[in-house]
């Protein structure tokens, strides 16, 4: 079989599996990425081993899982309005930050006392421990008719942050494991990471303001801010690259850079059909690398149940005790409207399995503890905020939306 | 410089140059495509070499333009509403036919004649003459304002007829290079390709068209009719390619399919981002393997240049000659409309190049072919309708348009 053939047979295999597992997961009220990982899981090498494989394929096979995660993170920046950021206000914030700084600190510790874990290994686990998918939360909240509430928009506002910071975070991380660790190496991450912010806020910002609406009004080729937008999330990505940081910051912050400006709107529309062509393929790629006999081995299952735990207690503690302020019961459900991890924690998982900072086995207790967070925050969710106050049980027949 | 970080910098210089260049030419009213084609040729390893290289970031480029020639048929095959077909009449379908029939027998001769190329070669340089890009020829109509007229409706009922006979020989000839050349290795290939069109019409069409309209109403995950294409596309061109014809010719077959649907024209809009991001990439790629050197050696530049006349004199006489009892001026009008190559000869130039049956000399006189035709189409075009009839003169200040 010709390299083409093979790579669009596996294309339709990827694809093919991608949009039905996703659509079955969506119709059993379940976040479509955990059908992607799952079903990835199954064809992939260590199960049922449904694709081809050559080395210009994996190869291939690589770096277009890595362009679906750029266009992913682009498109979260895309959807991440800093301005709303000033809105969420001090509680918000708060939520935010001790929810990065919670997990954080207990996944890093965890992995340090276990006495086996390197230290790139310890803080790629800590680091896909700050993540929240708040498109998981969305969805509940909106389910239960209660986005609008206090709860809704402290834990909306709170994610916004958790990303932003996250992400910096990674950028640290990311570049810090694949030289040696020390003091001047750590101070030289961190001014490149605020070096590229900086590029990002007072050169890349302004002169995209400026040229997105005149060549908007120009009309120069077809659809010109969409070009615009594209060749600005390669720049910056390969740029995020070349310094050491992750690509997905640059892609993430190119994002933001459009979010704000009048055509995001247009823009978003545009990116939904890239979106559902790039990462369904991404997600089914990333299960189908994950290994469960490497999870069977030493008491890796273990670990990653221990893993799961502390990255739910890590957010309902360090969300919640932010949030005490509004009660224990909105503070409750605010933690746990922080809990899924989702897409966010498998890309951090990614890089660090791409760079050779973690083999198979952690791979696949981050993996597992992202799937596990998106399967169990939803239902918790659910408790926490119907106990928590009355809110009209879920309307019938609403099963055939999207 | 990681690969990931070299193809992020290489998808950065290839969009960024497709787009500047694209716009360029659109503005001074020539066609987008011999825009990415150039500018490819200008930052190609052959001149000012902008591009990084490793045998893994080759394969990617070669399995990414791969791609979008895929979904660009996909979306030909898209516009090509097969309904149409009934309604151009015989008048049409004899343009089309004899468009098909003279280019391909003259160029085939040619090849022949000077006795220094293979069967191969003469088959595919034959194959690239009978395309025709409709896309320049309608946007040439549209500026004078004689879309409607009965000179239009005849070059673009033919120019469908067109594509599908091109496919058709496509089809047959890629795969007849591929393996020894025998009676019955024909008589296979003319069953596989007229299997594989039964299978699409008979099988792929009625299952399309109960499904759509089916899961579009159930919305099963999002954007479930989108879902569906993509993977129809991706089997169609897989199955395509494993039994020896072009993957493109499934892509444009479940392009055609999805075409008839009432979710064509959603499904139209939804394409547009991957077009626009895929298919200039696409071009610039092509544009950047023409090696100016190879066309200086031998007589490769005078051959480039009466393969030219040729393209040129197969249309303008076998599309006129069919056109002949609209009177002579019309007819002339017809043949010139149908001359430029665009993107459809470039793709039957890359098969043959990414197949090995031809080598970079001769691609470079089918690049050559399809830019100069695509250039001189429009003007000679405008002349003969000009001259042919009172049309009124360009409106002033529509410069800005897009």
């Amino acid at each position: 079989m010709s390299e083409l053939g093979q790579m669009l047979l596996n294309l339709f295999v990827l694809y093919a599996a991608a949009r039905l597992a996703g659509a079955l997961f969506l119709r059993l009220r379940q976040p479509a990425v955990v059908g992607e990982i799952l079903v990835g899981l199954l064809i992939g090498p260590h199960a049922l081993g449904l694709l081809q494989h050559s080395p210009a394929i994996d190869s291939f096979h690589a770096l277009f899982a890595e362009l679906g995660v750029v266009f992913l993170l682009f498109i979260v920046g895309l959807e991440t309005d800093p301005v709303s950021l000033w809105r969420v206000g001090r509680q918000a914030s708060l939520v935010g930050t001790l929810g990065v700084i919670l997990p954080f600190a207990l996944g890093y510790a965890l992995m340090q006392v276990t006495g086996r874990f390197s230290l790139g290994e310890s803080l790629f686990v800590a680091t896909a421990l700050t993540a929240t998918s708040v498109g998981i939360t969305a969805r509940v909240l909106a389910d239960l008719r209660a986005l609008g509430t206090v709860v809704a928009n402290v834990i909306l506002g709170a994610a916004v942050f958790d990303d932003i910071l996250g992400m910096l975070v990674l950028a640290v991380v990311s570049g810090l494991t694949l030289g040696a660790l020390s003091g001047s190496n750590l101070a030289l991450l961190l001014a490149e990471t605020v070096a590229f912010v900086l590029l990002a806020v007072f050169l890349g910002r302004p002169a995209v303001h400026r040229m997105a609406p005149r060549i908007a009004a120009r009309g120069l080729g077809q659809d010109p801010v969409f070009a615009l937008a594209v060749t600005l999330c390669f720049a910056f990505s390969a740029l995020a690259e070349l310094i050491g940081l992750a690509a997905i910051i640059g892609a993430f912050f190119a994002g933001i850079i459009f979010a704000e400006t009048k055509e995001a709107a247009p823009l978003r529309r545009a990116m939904q059909p890239i979106y559902q062509l790039l990462v369904p393929i991404f997600f089914v790629l990333m299960g189908a690398q994950v290994d469960l006999h490497a999870l069977s081995t030493g008491s890796l299952l273990a670990l990653g149940l221990v893993v799961t735990l502390l990255a739910i207690l890590g957010k309902v503690i360090g969300c919640g005790a932010a949030a005490l302020s509004l009660g224990w019961r909105n503070a409750l459900a605010i933690g746990v409207g922080m809990v899924p991890r989702g897409e966010v924690g498998i890309v951090v998982a990614s890089i660090g399995l791409s760079r050779g900072v973690i083999g198979p086995g952690i791979y696949s207790i981050v993996i597992l503890m992202c799937v596990l967070t998106s399967l169990l925050g939803p239902p918790l969710l659910r408790q926490a905020l119907l106990r928590g106050r009355e809110v009209p049980p879920e309307a019938p027949g609403d099963e055939g939306r999207p």
